[in-house]
């Protein structure tokens, strides 16, 4: 269904889905004017969470802290420092912009010493990061959120699958081991509690052989939780709504398996086929430009739970 | 959750609830206006449904010539008459303005022939009918939808329970016979067809006995109809924004049992302990003036489906 004041930006709120151009994206935000904004009001999530979250550097040392995996890490100011830290890490690797990077832009994967310098050219000066390449099997998040009283509630954690870099389908349950579902649950609730966050957060990790690394936190709503707009009673806008507005937090609770799949470009023109499914619950952005690759919706196809 | 976009007079979405002063309220639309719109362009449901709905001589005609019952009925335009009625239809009766009648105002119960006068003139002079006590045993109502096209869906028959003349609880699955049920749900689409209605509708039934009798229908969204907000994937404000604007019809599919309760008055000062209820889905209508027997909000407890 068409929601557009979820998502059109004259209405003030974050769709989650990382829109380049968005001021309300976190990306966006600029910590100094949440931090004066601070001095005034009460503001939440915060300029904590955000300033973590804009630094693939702060994200991953928070995340070692508190003694979850990640990549393998360097900060790279300046080319040599990318040599040194390419041969530290090892090749592959991926270079990434330290700020500003979502799906898959800012990013030049390094397969062999040739690879260096035009990786380091496309990053334009900006400071980077090189990542060791983990080789995962899954992709999972954690959608969960903070009350003001630190109440903590989380999502059953959805299997993400990309294409292009750019989120293809969220799928509830995941097919993942019911000890990493939990482990992957306490880590989001550390960082949670960490940064002492207040609204909806989401956590991606990588799931390979039987370890979690954290990929990177967001400190929104999340395109991977859109899910619960139709399989779960509280869906995350509310929950996030609800955390930073002080109420209760509502049950995470799941009345039915769920996939959620993207409508990216002219996919979204297939919306009447799929507005007529009967376990279909659609969702369009109202946007006009059906650009490649840009997200124009989703739909959740449900199903009763299976177990 | 505080959904006040979808409840506000500002926004001009009728919420269902009956509300007595609001604009959008289809009591409260002059029909001779609809007619002159139509003259313009499409407008649905459309003047003829209006024009049944708002009179009760209409509707209860119109369910008689499609075969359903309903109570007995004579229309009262005098005393004479309503002498007259009285000795056909047998006390006791009510009596009803033919319009603007909702929540139990515009009535008065004869039980006797002494009550014929006071009756009489508490319809101030306003065309009336003369209803025959029905026997009941149970409220239900059907929510249906018809597209532009012909197509007809109609969700499961809730069971409602009034408090002084007001909507209390509506609960799905009704405990009803399934013939009744099926019967029910045809005499609505016979009666969305012979309107030629689109959009949604609701159609309430008294049940005696294994009888139905068609009470009244309500050209729009219902507030017997708030449960499907939680308990199933497609609402019935959805279905009807689908319906009016020619949108294939969502599935009218419940992925969960469910009780709806409406917040009357200062009930809805319990909205925290509501909102922290595990299977509470809680709607407040964002009213600032509780007053006694207002509809501030409602709340809908769902349950996995035992069936």
């Amino acid at each position: 269904m068409v929601f557009t004041e979820k998502y059109h930006l004259e209405k003030g709120f974050c769709c989650g889905n990382g829109c380049k151009h968005c001021p309300y994206e976190f990306e966006n935000v600029p910590v100094e004017a949440v931090r004066f904004l601070e001095t005034l009001v009460v503001v939440r999530p915060g300029s904590r969470p955000l300033a973590v979250a804009q630094d693939r550097l702060n994200e991953k040392s928070l995340a070692r802290e508190l003694g979850a995996l990640t990549a393998d890490f360097r900060a790279v100011f300046n080319f040599e420092e990318l040599q040194k830290a390419a041969k530290d890490i090892g090749l592959p690797a991926i270079l990434k912009t330290i700020r500003m990077g979502y799906d898959g832009k800012g990013q030049a994967r390094i397969a062999s010493e040739a690879d260096l310098l035009p990786a380091f050219a496309a990053m334009k000066g900006a400071p980077a990061i090189l990542e060791s390449f983990v080789h995962f099997e899954q992709e999972i998040s954690v959608i969960c959120a903070r009350g003001a009283d630190g109440q903590f509630a989380a999502y059953d954690a959805p299997e993400n699958v990309h294409r292009d870099h750019i989120l293809h389908t969220s799928t509830v349950p995941a097919a993942l081991d019911e000890m990493l579902a939990t482990e992957a649950i306490f880590v989001a609730q550390r960082m949670a509690e960490a940064l002492d966050y207040v609204g909806v957060m989401a956590v991606e990790f990588f799931v390979g052989g039987d370890v979690l690394y954290v990929n990177e936190i967001a400190p929104r709503v999340h395109n991977s939780g859109h899910w619960t707009m139709d399989a779960c009673l509280i869906s995350q806008f509310e929950q996030h709504i609800r955390a930073v507005a002080g109420w209760p937090l509502g049950s995470t609770q799941r009345h039915s398996d769920v996939v959620m799949t993207n409508l990216l470009g002219d996919e979204s023109a297939a919306w009447a086929d799929l507005a007529a499914q009967p376990h279909v619950g659609l969702h369009l952005y109202g946007k006009g430009d059906a650009r490649p690759g840009r997200k124009m919706g989703h739909f959740n196809k449900i199903r009763p739970r299976q177990a």
